[in-house]
């Protein structure tokens, strides 16, 4: 853990853009510049579509910032060619525009903010490694609390989209039986990874990663479709289903732990299905928890979920991935 | 923490109903099955006393549910031998049917959270060794809490028997000076250790106490008791105080303290009577801090104290103690 | 980690005074009995110009307290010279007295919770060892939130001087934009670290710190001003602006980062600075967090912010500081 040894990362063309473009793939666990692209590709539409194009160029820009923070602080160059400086800071970049006003302020908290998710995340990573885990996306998920709650304080920086502070949940919305609003719904849970809510984009995040690793797609796709199951049997708020907001932490813990964590194998497939069904209670226990603050739980449930599903380390008699395209700190 | 050595468990009869019961003792951390006889016995007379059946029904399931997680696991034959997999399965157990209605799908939900703590258990538990403590009942503490809040957005779950979210503490109740209420408060702070609010129960829990470890049943009686007077001279809520909630978890830190990872000594009596007494304090905090949501503070302030006084390591020039009949995992 | 080894702390005359003087200095990092006095004559200065001299009184009761505490459990003999018992204990000893009405249980409860943060100390430092980082003040900070929390269950102890529960957050008060007003907000932003909302008892803080390490208070006066610069320009809830309550925090990661952990150079200046930034946002983040109970940060957001920059262990290819007058325990 120590950057004595290692190489430090240089800035380079079209090295560089490669490396961003992996940042926006890892958000996936894919290091496939091209699945980057067809991210970005599709949180611009998404973005456009519901006439908030700032959320794309925030994607951008915080992509740029955190791995910017990783360049000029000399990390492993390992991780700047993996992309895994990027993923945390593309992430904030399409929060902060999402939930924030677009005042001129806001660029300069969200590129604070995306740099801050990469000291963080090597951070958390010295802490978590020793208990043989990850810190997944949770340097996102902490930092842009912190910066969402202090708007609320720092009135030069307001919010935007949000739900005010709350005991009692809202329950609302309706869902439609439809098999078309169905394929929708398990189309967004997939879209809501990069907080976009729009089917079209789903459908290209799905062939984004089909086109780097089959099983990530297959297993995105089946978690999404679980979630949605899950969601609908205990009868979650109709508003949140319908909007695939019971999907993208799912969808994140299906691939991590179907296909990153664990080789694909009929074992670990079940294991992965508790895991996303677990996802779900704690996505729901988390909307609840977040009341008193109105702020969104992001992917929290994602990386509290594929904790408690990878600490125990069981290694169920398969062998562990091969991990040709993704590696842990 | 590799369970490749390890010789699986394997069901058998009655092996695996001694196994069971041995999982009712390990919430007080006695490994004898005639005294998770007695505890089972306790519960179903305080849950029938109290008309909710249901309550004993959840615990045997919840103790059944959670050892054949570690069953189907191939967790080591040592723990499940000991009763380790059930103690906070039972207490999900508990939990459940009291908190929630009793819908099938509350059954359901009950499985599955009492199966996560099995797993859950071996996961913190490889965090905690590392600083040489315990997961002790917190597995049942945080999955019960996802539980719990994930009810108020999962409406198929609906609660039942719950707090209102609020911010501001409801002090009600009245104390009954005289000494027959006053021995009902101290023995029903020892029956809420399964949140049962029955004296005759509390009684029974003791005896089942002393018949394993005549000191498990001494520090319990004590710790439940210091716990009433400390409560009474700081004039906590008298409804909780009478219902016993200021003593279930005092009972447990002063077991654990005082019986199992520190030998029975006048050194670590009186170092056991400070984290008792911190315990209190602890409980009034965690009170507060679950008002916003509703949700009681389960034996979470049970773990922190136990913690608090554990992780510093003091030896006090006393022996460890023997355990012969429990072990960290 | 195990006390066998080592000497225990004995109690003499004049030594144990000087001690107790140097746990006053350690609040910020300072090992010098002199600068402890200053310390302590600026909170009497400060205490009594607000007409509360009983926040003196518990700063020495606190003070000695958990000195005590850190005797009679025979610690290691270097912490207590060290005056690393004293500094967690003295900031109970303010807090207290300020939020807690001045009953003589308040006083049983402060020596109580100046006590817990000695072992608690040595507890935490046990875990964040492993992680290369130090408690810090969290001791203080989690017990002393125990206790404020506890006291809205035990009505012997009532809350003096604190906000209401509450869910929105009232922003009042006005900057007064004249030279004179911002150099009192920026002295008290040093004035608050112990709780004191005093211009003068501000600069006498800055003094003491001079006599012993004049790159500290070069560091502690341009933290409280850059934050001030942070908090005007997000336009930060201008009452606590005004009091110095964004100062206290950064303050002390500003002292932390910039001449404890690093040393003096203009890489780990730069560092600091955007530590000390990072400081106000978590702070303003950790205000609105603490709404719904209505307790104060305390220095939680100082504790956080400067694990932040810690954990990832950038050595920016400068010396460790020498830490001649401060010891990592």
């Amino acid at each position: 853990m120590s950057e004595s040894a290692a190489k430090p990362y240089s800035l380079s063309f079209p090295g560089t853009i490669r490396d961003l473009l992996r940042g926006s793939g890892q958000v996936m666990f894919q290091q496939s510049a091209w699945t980057g692209l067809l991210f970005l590709i599709g949180i611009f539409w998404g973005a456009c579509s519901a006439g908030a194009p700032q959320v794309g160029w925030g994607a951008l820009l915080g992509l740029a910032a955190s791995t910017f923070a990783g360049w000029i602080l000399g990390e492993y160059i390992e991780d700047g060619e993996d992309g895994l400086w990027g993923f945390n800071g593309i992430l904030v970049g399409c929060a902060f525009p999402t939930f924030l006003a677009p005042v001129p302020l806001m660029w300069v908290s969200l590129v604070c903010c995306a740099m801050l998710t990469t000291w963080m995340r090597r951070g958390f990573n010295n802490v978590t490694a020793q208990f043989k885990i990850n810190s997944l996306t949770f340097p996102f998920v902490f930092c842009t609390w912190v910066f969402l709650l202090s708007a609320r304080v720092l009135t030069a920086t307001p919010l935007a989209d949000m739900d005010s502070p709350a005991l009692i949940i809202h329950i609302g919305g309706e869902i439609n039986w439809s098999p078309g609003a169905f394929i929708g719904y398990w189309l967004k849970g997939v879209s809501q990874v990069f907080l976009i809510n729009n089917s079209v984009t789903g459908a290209i995040f799905l062939i984004g990663l089909a086109i780097c690793n089959k099983w990530a797609a297959i297993y995105a796709a089946g978690a999404s479709a679980l979630a949605l199951i899950v969601a609908l049997l205990f009868a979650a708020d109709p508003a949140d289903v319908t909007a695939g907001l019971f999907g993208f932490s799912p969808v994140l813990t299906g691939i991590a732990i179907g296909t990153v964590f664990y080789q694909v194998h009929w074992k670990s497939a079940l294991w992965t299905a508790a895991a996303v069904i677990a996802t779900v209670f704690i996505q729901a226990g988390m909307d609840t928890l977040m009341l008193p603050w109105g702020i969104p739980t992001l992917t929290g449930p994602f990386c509290i979920a594929t904790w408690l599903f990878l600490l125990p380390q069981y290694k169920f008699n398969i062998m562990p991935p091969e991990r040709k395209d993704w590696k842990v700190n």
